[in-house]
């Protein structure tokens, strides 16, 4: 996607051939600044500090954070040791766990000497294959919203609401739910995003925000209560979402907030999409609201809130009294009952068991 | 209800019989301070500025304002131009037209000289009905959270979720919502609130947990968007919200965000109570998604925030893009389908019009 006019990836090889480049998420919308990666450490700091998060962008960032770890020693104690301090960076991502996979169980069988360059090749793979999902994802959810751009008979505007960001910052380029909201923007159709606040992280009103403004796709934030009022007076067309782990009859865990408003578009029979690519889809679980684990992260998040102030300064205030408990669970589930669709890399299908297998038949032998 | 262990009302007169008293609620949480108001200026800048808030509270301190405003001039034309200016300081307040129209019905016909001590009269009694209305819904509502408290098997703790701050600090005492939650914690029950955070404005946050908190109510803030999922894991016993204006079919125009709690509610079998004096009542409108206009307020309420700094400074920062647009509606509408029972004055009916006119028949010779 574009930042400031120019074509940009969320994480990318500086021309020196041993730099790692990334944008420092933690500072955004206020400060667009990049960090240069040289060190295993420095890798691992980037990911449990969130200045990258996203389940994608985490895997890919592990991914050469391995790379650089071996840049400094290629042997076998290394490569374990390097895995286990990525590993533990972000206990529940599951992409990072995947992408440290791949490296290892490719780097593991080469002598020492061939590590380093195959592990630069795989990694910068690991992100032109989350590139070449994203992009397929886009391609099939560009197909929903024109349709719903000829169902309103192409007049005004085409306004789809998003919760969180499912945006290109979280993964290596183009995004889950916004890799279709951008291919529509660049097709000419007049795509306008209700980008909802996504408390308690603030994801949308700074991370969303900031890239449908970069590449200048016309966008209002909204605080997180406001899309019910939205759809009940027909002015939101679609909602579209990612999700962090989607069951096999497809329930979908997303950022909390989600499921409130899948259940307002259910009520106003506007049509609720979930993005995902398929590493998401746990087949092992069916019962997402029985089964997915909620994590509850550090209250903080919800107390405090971070701005910038008249004179530029960023800081972080109070919000809450000082002796009030809070209580901050990072996610919730979504029933399928109230998907009207999933959007994968492979195609459009139902939220359903029967959905899920006729996109992915090659799962059918496991049940 | 109680501040730092002493009885206190939101707005009261001080012992010198001329000057008026009111908590300072735009500091809140965070610092707790009290203003003197001596003129119809002081009076009509607080309301303004929404130092004071909540259709109760502002209605009671117009009346007050007036007051202010006769100590210096009792004559017709100042009566009039208090009533002008006092008017003009909410122009959507229900609440304030309707204390400025008491006021002004009764002080009219009288002689100037006897204007002064009439006024100040009739001001207390609007505070103290006020206080009746509340008293009379939270033992109304203290039934329904008996109710609850017994088909829970008097286990664990009763877990209430509350939208906004429909408590003592938007009426002159009680509120109107967390009335039965007063009572309910009086009696013994052991109530835990559910503060929903409430943004744009943060009146949960900063309003709500700060009054539960000093009564000795235990409660969690919680960001808008958890109520869902607490819901779907039986962690909420029932909900209850205040209302701005209610449809003579019972739907309830309330806070932003109210619906979406409302649709969890149906959804997870919860009871979503609605509490609300009789003037909130619109005879006149039925259908609520359809006829309440919903006020578009200034968007620098989403955009920016104010806390305290660790250092305790109270700033306010801005947290979305500087060239992202933001929308910030005040209300939705809840239709009377997703509501269990109003609760009023006179008692719990069912949201319909046949429940309202059950409460209110003297409303049966209008239709």
């Amino acid at each position: 996607m574009r930042v400031r006019g120019q074509p940009m990836r969320s994480i990318w090889l500086e021309s020196d051939g041993r730099t790692v480049g990334i944008i420092d998420q933690t500072r955004l919308p206020h400060a667009f600044e990049t960090l240069q990666l040289r060190t295993l450490e420095e890798a691992a700091h980037v990911i449990r500090s969130m200045r990258v998060r996203g389940a994608p962008l985490i895997g890919a960032t592990a991914a050469y954070g391995l790379c650089l770890a071996l840049l400094e020693d290629a042997s076998d104690g290394a490569l374990e040791r390097a895995f286990t301090v990525l590993r533990a960076t972000r206990p529940t991502a599951v992409n990072l766990l995947w992408a440290l996979n791949e490296m290892r169980q490719m780097l593991a069988p080469l002598p020492s000497s061939e590590r380093v360059a195959a592990a630069w090749r795989r990694a910068a793979e690991i992100c032109d294959e989350d590139v070449a999902i994203n992009r397929a994802i886009g391609e099939h959810g560009l197909k929903l919203l024109e349709a719903a751009w000829e169902r309103k008979g192409r007049q005004g505007r085409l306004d789809v609401l998003t919760h969180c960001n499912a945006g290109w910052l979280a993964t290596v380029d183009w995004g889950t739910a916004l890799a279709p909201v951008y291919l529509a923007h660049d097709a000419g159709i007049p795509v306008h995003v209700w980008v909802d606040e996504t408390r308690p992280r603030n994801q949308g009103a700074s991370l969303t925000a900031w890239e449908l403004g970069q590449h200048g796709v016309p966008h209002t934030v909204i605080a997180d209560n406001v899309g019910g009022h939205l759809m009940q007076h027909g002015q939101v067309d679609l909602c579209i979402v990612g999700t962090d782990r989607t069951t096999s009859r497809g329930d979908v865990a997303n950022k909390i907030g989600t499921y409130l408003k899948a259940l307002a578009a259910k009520d106003n029979g506007v049509p609720f999409y979930v993005a995902l690519p398929s590493p998401t889809i746990d087949w092992t679980l069916e019962d997402g609201v029985r089964d997915i684990p909620i994590e509850q992260r550090d209250g903080r998040e919800l107390s405090e809130m971070t701005g910038r102030t008249a004179s530029g300064e960023i800081v972080t205030v109070r919000v809450t009294p000082e002796d009030s408990a809070v209580a901050n669970y990072g996610f919730d589930v979504t029933p399928a009952r109230l998907v009207t669709a999933l959007v994968t890399e492979r195609g459009v299908c139902p939220a359903s068991t029967e959905g899920l297998l006729s996109l992915f038949p090659e799962r059918r032998a496991h049940r």
